[in-house]
């Protein structure tokens, strides 16, 4: 089945949800759009900005970023861990920025813009002379939360719109379960993004994500956890960043500690030394801070699948 | 003169300010310990955690970690902006770290717990196996502040406290001057330091920095901006951390609209897409947020020397 939005295809014999199947909200109660196997590999398609036609219409605030899903794991119940590896994310060959009044993480407002570009393989194009590297990535991924509704735009211990950064090809989400199934939800693909996300949104674009999930019975996370290029990078998110940073930390910690059987004061100076503390996103109603540490550190590299 | 704290030594013809010539806070009220030509390099030594013997002695309280200085440099008047850079950092072959009660990045309190580390080219030896690269940084380097005389522990617009892992040899502070003779500081030196610092210290040594001075005249900044690796890194202090991003970002933001001339907006959506925001320290009283961006994005390399 070829994208109506990217033009790919569909490689055969992947399960496939094409971006018709939007939410805009994270939940437990929605139909499943998909049900897959552990090690199972399926394709979910994403809206961006330009979908719809509300952007080019100058329509800014109708535009709506939601996610693809609910796609039930089977085998996955609370209180397991859901490993989701993205195996591949492609987008397309036009992306859009905006910002609005009240928004972004600047002293004086900024006003009202649209911006599109184009992107190929020589960048995005977001000016005459002034490429970005390409670098795809999922700005929102989580499972269904125990309670509520919470919107698609916001984040928690569920997953959520992270806008980690570190979310690309190669990476894998370990999420805590929290319905049966998991009902994993995915979209918010930028082609470039930094970390703070600080204008309001990253290079938006439609495309689609390849994933699989594997269930790790009993493996207890309180909030998601992300490996990626050879490090283990804990998400927190709070009202503010110190909450956000603070939960980070407490999260890395405790991988260290459980690890290496060190005191915490020992183990808080190794993150010290050799963490990394960074902001995910700074832009919406709850801030996304990480905290990444290489996976040398470790004696057993955390999470691996059975 | 060979350092009596590093056996190193200095280089024929520097000036040379050794480690007795500590101050614990950032002055212009001190007499100078050295008065320098613009490019002229010179050595300061630092004091560290384990300089007089209370750490050894486990009286951690009374650690304390100044800054050498105040150095003259010809010159330099309120208005100017000067450009600091670093040559060359060495450091000793042991370093310290310290946790406090009530401090630190965590939810649950830190105890009291001092750890001393051997370092060498194979790294500093955290733990048995546990080998970090080494990456000499200068955490303390300001000028006096047009007003008061605060504790070389903070952080604000004439620098001071910033534990910005960027300040490495080969890099470049560009700093508000604030007095006559801008009266610089230096000292904090860490054999290596995450982004963060997040359990209160770095790997701190005792060591020395060369460096050499130039005078921009006329050079408007706000608050301490870093070229280091390619980057340019303005930094932000605050209460917070949502107040120490905000004037990072404002800081960098204001740098890409003049060197553009492009609108706020259009400015905050490169950053947003290619500017990384991370907290260089959260564990002190005003926490440090350093927002960098690669050099290749600016028409006019900022604050080069005349």
């Amino acid at each position: 089945m070829a994208s109506p939005i990217t033009g790919q295809l569909a490689r055969a014999g992947f399960a496939y949800a094409g971006y018709n199947h939007a939410s805009t909200v994270f939940t437990a109660l929605a139909a499943p759009i998909l049900e897959v196997e552990q090690g199972e590999r399926f394709i979910l398609e994403a809206r961006s900005l330009l979908t719809g036609g509300f952007f080019e219409a100058g329509e800014y605030e109708k535009c709506s970023i939601p996610v693809t899903g609910p796609v039930v794991v089977h085998g996955a119940r609370p209180g397991d861990a859901l490993r989701v590896d993205l195996h591949d994310i492609r987008v397309a060959d036009r992306g859009a920025m905006v910002t609005l009044p009240g928004r972004g993480g600047f002293g004086e407002p900024l006003g009202r813009f649209g911006h599109v570009v184009e992107i190929d393989d020589g960048g995005v194009h977001f000016a005459d002379g002034v490429a970005i590297p390409v670098r795809p990535m999922v700005g929102k991924l989580g499972v269904a939360p125990a309670d509520g509704e919470p919107s698609s735009s916001t984040v928690g211990p569920y997953g959520g719109n992270m806008d980690c950064n570190d979310v690309t090809a190669g990476s894998a989400v370990i999420l805590p379960v929290q319905a049966d199934g998991a009902r994993l939800f995915a979209g918010d693909l930028h082609a470039a993004q930094g970390d703070g996300e600080c204008s309001l949104t990253g290079v938006e674009v439609e495309g689609s994500v390849t994933l699989s999930c594997r269930v790790l019975p009993g493996v207890a996370v309180r909030r998601p956890v992300v490996l990626s290029a050879g490090r283990v990078i804990t998400i927190g998110d709070g009202d503010d960043l110190d909450a956000a940073a603070l939960a980070a930390l407490d999260d890395m910690l405790e991988l260290v500690v459980v690890d290496r059987s060190w005191s915490r004061e020992k183990a808080a100076m190794l993150l010290s030394a050799a963490a990394d503390v960074a902001v995910s996103q700074l832009v919406n109603a709850r801030a996304s801070v990480k905290v990444s540490l290489a996976e040398e550190y470790f004696l057993h590299s955390p999470f691996s699948p059975a």
